[in-house]
């Protein structure tokens, strides 16, 4: 893609959609689809009793903002159930996790930044302790 | 405000609103609330007939996501409808603006970066043309 080609709009129309074990990804913002220099945008789709487990991004800063549903949502070894409209901050590279315990499909914002940063976007944790029984507890 | 106190999870008990022309702003992420470095999150909920006109932000880019009614969109001179999901990508410095035009309340998510830009965050170019009379058109 050249600069010239990048949408300034997207809809579900245009959003490119990955299917991830956790729920369909779709991405509204990222490198190819807009200009995104800073700004990754991503809206998960998560169904009862998935989960993404616990990671972190090296190099970026992230927020989950709750669309639909209901997150149990953990920043290190913090939980919190987040419904619509509440956040979640993750500094660079802190571990966290979101899992959808309820009854009903999760609907979530992931919003990362910079768009760009080099090596590995995410590092699984979720075999290492505490975290590979934090849930447990 | 010292990095440990920086919170984790945001409602709308923690978030601080700041009343603008254009309908009230709920910061979800700035620093002084969490530990933001990369991402500002404020959710602006705008009453029918009000608009931020045209304007740009020298040193950050930013995205518009509609949580709620419908958005007239602008981003230079392209103008869209943006209806619940559906976004507009602004890279750094281009001007752009969001008026509703509906008879509903728009609410929308405001997402920029990087969060501790220095100079001012925002010019106003409404008074200049083209932006002046573009609505006219």
């Amino acid at each position: 893609m050249n600069e010239s080609s990048a949408l300034r709009f997207v809809t579900n129309r245009e959003a490119i959609v990955e299917e991830l074990p956790w729920g369909p990804h779709e991405w509204l913002s990222r490198p190819g689809l807009v200009a995104a220099d800073q700004l990754l945008l991503v809206r998960v789709t998560m169904p009862p009793g998935k989960g993404h487990s616990f990671h972190r991004h090296p190099l970026m800063e992230e927020i989950i903002y709750v669309v639909e549903g209901e997150a149990q949502q953990w920043v290190e070894t913090e939980k919190r159930t987040l419904t619509v409209g509440q956040i979640a901050h993750i500094p660079v590279n802190l571990v966290h996790a979101t899992f959808n315990n309820s009854e009903k499909p999760l609907v979530f914002l992931a919003i990362l930044s910079p768009a760009n940063a080099p090596g590995p976007p995410l590092v699984d944790v979720s075999l290492e302790e505490p975290w590979a029984s934090l849930r447990q507890q």
